[in-house]
């Protein structure tokens, strides 16, 4: 993504993601820090959490104060998955930042079948929210594919998300999000 | 620990703990499928999935069926934990085995406030048992302080734990853990 | 750095050097695909060979062929160097390419004791340049110093590498270097 | 290998290898501390420096001081390679021990193309011996072919490894290695 993208970008989108590969490119975090858009900054496949809240910084310092936090999975030996998901990091990021933290079970594990168990997993631990893929026919998705839930998988998912999150004494909005 | 500590041990313990360093100790392993005891295997710190199965395989091979494969976390770059939970690798290895699965939240996190969240998260992705460090007094603690809970907190967390597992249709069997 | 940065630069500088960080800021690598300059692309702290190469690919598919890799450490769990030198990138990537290769053992190390084992291994590992922090007063240097090497130092270090050239049949140019 | 194994081995091997995987097997460690044969510890294959030479240290204290280091790779997110041999752990361990260093780059990079340059760049990076695996004819081997040198291969390697270790002040003693 380039820089003058943004005011482009901004006068459509209602949140900007900047992804694994950009959480360091920090002209462009200085430039989305300009802007009044929530930002959603994914941590790089390698990134620490404290390089992931310095990254954050340079959006808040510029006075943008919509900045989320996602955790999409770090790169490691195990190639099972396609890359791991660090699970533990949502309370870990709780103890050292106010920022809400949204997981994606969907790219870190790469495996569809994956990303329910995960998904309530990141509830329970505590994210704010979810990032899921979702598509009508995963086989002809023209990219991640092989992560995408069917919609009926989906809605069955926000069913069991709900009981999940009711039992950690949360509510999920399902506004909008299933029909 | 050695081989011939094997049958000593057997007198008086229920289960056997493989730790993650000898989770390729062949010739243990070998010789653990010999007897009759339930052998708990612990994932070596930078063993992959297929590696822990294959490593269970030494086991079941010598006819000894009672395995439970233990996820407590693998080396990666991140140290604000002491080591990366792969929660994901819980439904990953459902997906290619029958043996369950047991999750170490204190180990592979390393600190006690992450104990509850990761024990709560490995019930809900699917884990079969968990193995939560405890001591009346963590300060005094000879070993692993940091990632031990208190009584008080732990049968808090066990509270816990019964609603989130009855969220996913499971139950937890509190007989003899708190008082 | 940023896109509109590049046309001033061009001006002033001889090299481009693109930071470990900006490996996969693809818009930048396929604008720098555009000009005629000479391009140093570093290697992710996490980049597969694989990654380092596609990325090369951004820039020489736009026209420029001035493309060097550089080799700069990759990130590990082992923290006594700051990052862990993969000198068997280098013959791998002679294998896989015919783009120069460049060695970074000051970034990699972030040991001055280092830089001068590592830069002989890499001459002998096949490497068509090395890149090497020299301070005239580490102690006081604004950053890096901790790797940086003194001019005294930096000096001898020369006559060492040019010992190693010869002894695979390679000639390292002086002009300019040290005097 | 189980601990019994070690006094029969001694009656015939002129040194113990003691394989990544049993580098925290502490038992096997001391008792190897109490016998009088030189033994090649290799590293983990996520062993840190330190970790390395704590389990050194296992051997030590029962009196048997001579011991050997082997560095022969660690497991990262790079593929290319079997492991990714951390040179840079040669001159590094130099700086805290006494102990003597053997590289191993044939385990290290599972590739024969690639174990000539890494055996170069151990000996100027200080190692004092380099393990090569050689096969008469590696295709028929019946493990580990894919990284033996041929035994044309390996003689021309030691010429080369001659001058390479003169350019560095150093002598390599061909005596029974090459005919």
């Amino acid at each position: 993504m380039s820089i003058e993208q943004i005011y482009v970008i901004a006068e459509y989108a209602d949140i900007f993601q900047i992804g694994a590969r950009n959480m360091q490119n920090f002209m462009l975090l200085k430039e989305l820090g300009r802007i009044k858009k929530p930002v959603m900054l994914k941590r790089g496949i390698s990134a620490t959490l404290e390089e992931l809240l310095l990254s954050a910084e340079y959006i808040l310092s510029q006075g943008n104060d919509e900045v989320m936090l996602c955790e999409r999975g770090i790169r490691t030996f195990e190639n099972y998955t396609r890359n791991t998901l660090d699970l533990s990091s949502v309370p870990s990021l709780k103890e050292l930042s106010h920022l809400p933290i949204i997981v994606d079970p969907s790219h870190s594990t790469g495996r569809w079948r994956l990303v329910g168990p995960m998904a309530k997993s990141a509830i329970v631990a505590g994210a704010d929210g979810i990032l899921i893929e979702v598509h009508p026919n995963p086989k002809v998705s023209l990219s991640d594919g092989a992560q995408a839930l069917r919609l009926k998988n989906f809605s069955k998912l926000m069913m069991e998300l709900n009981a999940v999150a009711h039992a950690v004494d949360r509510e999920i909005n399902l506004t909008g999000n299933v029909d």
